[in-house]
């Protein structure tokens, strides 16, 4: 029973009958099929933006570096969290692009828009603005690398400043129906259409084989983001797929219930921690569970896959315990009954 | 009756099944998965070296620059048909990274040993190397863009000719199955093998929904080959899903026989122009066909989509007609039989 | 005696004067200084365009990626002669900053009105504009790699053609001197000022000891200039020797005198072959004179530092002969009299 | 009289001397000149090192991207301290060579052996190294941005710590002199031969115009660094202009002369503050004096131009009073002076 990642299993079996059922079709390639239209037009209901510009992309990392190179200059920078994905987990990839990730100390992996504009104002107040880089991104996750959320008046507050310094605010969410489905979440798609410059609905942790839904309401960075998109390796041959993969998970709201049962999957393993005196080492809502582990219970808990992050001391270490759409309420329960036992 | 491109229909059912049937399992992530594993090892029979390191990427761009970026030092460049895909279809992707196209002049696709030693003896006897770029790989596309394809001794020959001048060589295999199953074709998957540093099997375009193999032979390649991968956006969270296909169509030989059948009907295509007077734009054995076609055939053929490539007079137009894997026997008779009612 | 290039000698004594009296005195820097601020007062008066942007780099490279990385977005490139310097000697600097080379054929150094468009048109009437590079600025150099000059009618089409295309034109004025002096030339720098986006002067060729002044025209490019300048390490700490060479050069003309004096001489050297049946190998009327030498005249020519360009045929090989600010007149007669006794 | 930087006079009059004196000489270009054949002659009797290799580039952004690039492969990075001139003055360029900086926290400028330690084994004991960038490169500086200096003993630490994880061990000596020849500084030039894979001698910041000699002991660095060099538009055409100067500053030990006397100038100029009680922000005792100033008191030494670096508090700030081998002595005495009579 994994319980270490949210991308250990294929798709949400609606999405395979989506497959099976055209693919004696054949279609337009490279997202200009009518896929890729219907699943941005069911995905612009959730908006309340006709504007917006939807493209369809693989991978995470390949979204952040793409998003990120298409917006800046080369003197321009994002700022992002220390445990943000593109500063610890994407082997330097914005750096590849030539860009500066301005980095913001954080202890839940959220950052304020006090920090923001602290960074800002270093840069505009600086009488030597050529000698450094100009931070003109916003990088921040929802839900973040720990599973904690913004709070939607966190959120504004984050939009005003990057509005007011120019930054453009970009929003990973790679696990985004985590965050929106979870209990105390504030937030809606909407919300984030207009608060954001460009954020992303993930695909790939949230019931698709594989996928991230870009997407851009700011004029200035809709301009050219195909060519981005294909140079950058990430313009699927097969559009279609991704498509009809988003077709399928936002016609019917399907990704948000899947999401949010999810959630409450974890929860239960939360509260069970909880009950036993097991501390949080973050305290998360969504679907992943960071939990300071004594080292028996560790052992006694190893018939479960879950991920080891850091020895705490030693006696104790953090690991995380994560669901995710394909988590299977049995099994949860028995990890529960297992969590109550130590 | 799609006849473009040979990546407008989804997967091979064969591909279907085993992704359904393997939908419940959970998977270690980023193609560290059994599946991977065992795709490697059928691939590895074809190869005759069981040395060979093997890895699944997405997309052909991706990969092309991927592997380009991984082999050269910033002052080196990589070597290419002027009509190479890397050249012109992959919006400056190698560029991006870095490194300068050396571009040679070709009339079919192809190009020589003896161009390669020119251009390397170019930079060989220059007494400014410093203030030139150093040619350090070669691209071949097999079979090219035109469809054509190499001779083993061809191949051979430019193999010997990049070992003198230590060029890496490099083979673009998007569309391989169809140049190994093609009439006339001496070349094996071990020939590959033996005579490259690095070629990849295109999945894409033969049978599966996506995906490419390399096979890295020269061990100077390998190292840290992974990390170049994630890095450029390549690392797929679910690999196993490129594992399975890769799987599938290898454990049989089902990627050969399908991939021939595309080449057959190809020559159908081929044989009814030419039975009617209507030349090729470049003799191509393989599944794409380059036929120049008066503007009355064009409207007359108009049923069925093709690619328009460029005007060649008032009175004619290079087109493309492309069979794939997923070509029906009955389409292609039904065109057959139109174009010799031209 | 150095005809090799015009680059083997130290700078006009004039320079090495006002460095020396300047010299107990500090300044500001990082250009910032008032002999920055007064050169490009200078240079303005012969420019006509008392907003243009002047900054000071310290070589030809440099200036050359620098002002293309500034004015390019990731998936644009430049459009160049094939001899163009950013092409052939440059190390690749220019995709080292990640964009393409548009390469135009050229038989004299120079590139049309009429190519320009032709490469534009295939991107405008593309239909697969994401997978192709933007060519989006044009580099020609003024005189050319071969000593050869555009008219005022040429420049005025190609202008034209960049401003129909949105096409940003940038002249690389390495030796803009030799080209403004020479024999036939009717372009002033008013006219480069009103015809391109960005150009440079060149001072490392043209009597200062390195340096070369760029001219901004167009605001789109005048932005952060100075962050590019930086990033791309052209940023002299002690600027102002860059403007004090520059401010000595154009006060009172100096610039144009002694680029024009090796005009002359280097006529007369063209002449002198000339009259002995001695071809050009391009006609130019510039400081460099490209002539195919048979060997027994390279022989006897021997005594003279000569840049030996390529072999033409078993008995005759492409030469350069290059006069420069600091060419001596007696050197030149005796080089012309050993010419004549060939 | 400014004490803001140490870049803000021209070239130690030996230098002037020695450009004219050669002035009417012509020379081979891009530094394969007899000058810097001579210059690496006389620095290399310093080293202990007849192997090394000896480049001379124009400025210290330059040197520090240009190093850093030729060392290091697309994911790998260099580790440097957060006060790290690369870190924070370049603009980003080190980025946008592709490349990120690890960064350690520092309250001196300086870095210690355990936290590259800590760094290099936290990528070795990763178990997902594809996902984050390898440390490959140890960027130090001597003296640091804050003046101070490393010990010999922390230096061999350092380098036995590299060594023993394969860093390239790479030290930015801008300020080489001042450190050299500073009070207490028990490191030598043969020291940093053995202690570093390549390091450079700056001439900007100590009595040349410009010019920073990079010294490469290690022969994986040394292969092709004139290719880096061109590429990053750090070739100077009249490269014999860096072999004069660093000839004359080497040639009988002027360059430790007029470092030295810059320190000692220095040490006058803190010790006044000292008797003063106007503590220092970081204690140096080298030529750049971080002091933290009450309000009055820069008020009262405003005649002198000094370099504000920060307000402390509402009543003090952080200003830089920096001597160089052009500070004249009387003008220290004055400034000492008036500091007495705060």
């Amino acid at each position: 029973m994994r319980f270490n990642n949210d991308y250990n299993c294929g798709a949400h079996p609606e999405i395979i009958k989506a497959l099976e059922n055209t693919n004696n079709e054949s279609y337009c390639g490279y997202g200009l099929d009518e896929w890729c239209l219907k699943a941005s037009d069911e995905i612009k209901k959730y908006l309340g933006n006709a504007n917006a510009d939807i493209h369809f992309l693989v991978g995470g990392t390949q979204t952040n570096f793409t998003v990120i190179a298409a917006a800046l200059r080369p003197f321009q920078g994002v700022i992002s969290a220390d445990s943000g994905h593109i500063n610890v987990h994407e082997t330097g990839a914005v750096e590849n692009t030539g860009h500066k990730v301005h980095v913001l100390k954080s202890e839940n992996g959220k950052i304020t828009a006090e920090q923001i504009a602290k960074e800002a104002e270093f840069f505009n107040t600086s009488d030597v603005k050529e000698h450094i880089t100009q931070p003109k991104m916003v990088y921040i996750s929802f839900p973040t690398e720990y599973g904690t959320i913004y709070t939607k008046q966190e959120l504004e507050e984050i939009s005003k400043t990057c509005k007011k310094y120019k930054l453009y605010l970009f929003i990973d969410g790679a696990r985004l129906g985590y965050g929106l489905g979870s209990k105390g979440c504030d937030i809606t798609m909407k919300d984030l259409a207009e608060l954001t410059d460009v954020f992303y609905i993930g695909g790939t942790k949230c019931g698709a084989f594989f996928g991230e839904a870009v997407v851009i309401t700011n004029d200035e960075l809709k301009e050219n983001f195909r060519s981005y998109i294909k140079q950058n390796g990430g313009l699927l041959a097969k559009g279609w797929l991704l498509g009809i993969q988003f077709y399928t998970l936002f016609k019917d709201g399907l990704y948000f219930d899947i999401t949010k049962k999810a959630d409450e999957l974890a929860l239960e393993i939360k509260n069970a921690f909880e009950s036993k005196g097991i501390p949080s080492y973050i305290e998360s809502f969504t679907n992943q569970q960071f939990v300071i582990l004594p080292n028996d219970a560790m052992e006694k808990l190893k018939k479960y896959i879950y991920e080891f992050e850091m020895k705490i001391d030693e006696n104790h270490s953090c690991v995380r315990f994560c669901t995710s759409w394909s988590s299977k309420k049995e099994d949860v329960s028995e990890l529960v009954k297992d969590i109550k036992l130590l």
